[in-house]
């Protein structure tokens, strides 16, 4: 089977609860994570929640790199879907992990788009 | 063990080509989505690929919706991520297939954020 994409899903614990509630720099690491990684940055949408917390999602022309955190829990659900070949979303992630300082990690890489035959697409 | 979201990862196959590709649509049948759920809708951002696909992502107060469709194969990689009890990210999923006319789907639940007790978070 030939996949379109590969899709990270990571739990990060003991994160840097500071890192974790301030939304320029965590905008600011999710952008560079995917330029690291090689993907070219489309739309960018972050939001900081009251009391604590940010959301934000990098959309590339490879697919999606997603962040939500929780300062109080020290925890970031963080997920890097890239397609193609050029890019490789395990640079993305790791990248976060270092500057999160995560002290302990879980992730699964799913594939997306299985298709028997190897597919010609238009943007890749 | 206690989780803080839940994470439907569908690969839609067989959809409506038009469908797929259309931005306008392809955006109000994620935020509709959002809403059926019960979410709250904070950011949205989609973009259109040339010469076809669309990708684009919802975030909402309870985490994200997001998009990617490949028109030419027919099909589209949906994720729809929830926190609390309140949403039912099943809605949103069952809601995105019937209007993409998916002939068939996979689809894998995953639980994010796993604490051993019940963690009180502040925005839920």
């Amino acid at each position: 089977m030939h996949a379109l994409g590969r899709h990270i899903i990571a739990e990060l614990y003991g994160c840097d609860k500071e890192v974790l509630n301030n939304r320029e720099l965590i905008e600011k690491i999710m952008v560079e994570s995917a330029l690291k990684a090689g993907a070219e940055v489309r739309e960018v949408a972050f939001h900081k929640f009251s009391p604590q917390g940010v959301s934000g999602v990098v959309v590339i022309s490879e697919s999606h790199l997603t962040i939500h955190t929780w300062p109080e829990l020290g925890y970031a659900a963080v997920d890097v879907f890239t397609c193609g070949e050029r890019v490789d979303p395990w640079q993305a992630c790791n990248y976060i992990t270092e500057m999160l300082k995560a002290s302990h990690m879980t992730t699964t890489e799913v594939k997306r788009g299985l298709f028997e035959q190897p597919v010609k697409v238009a943007n890749l």
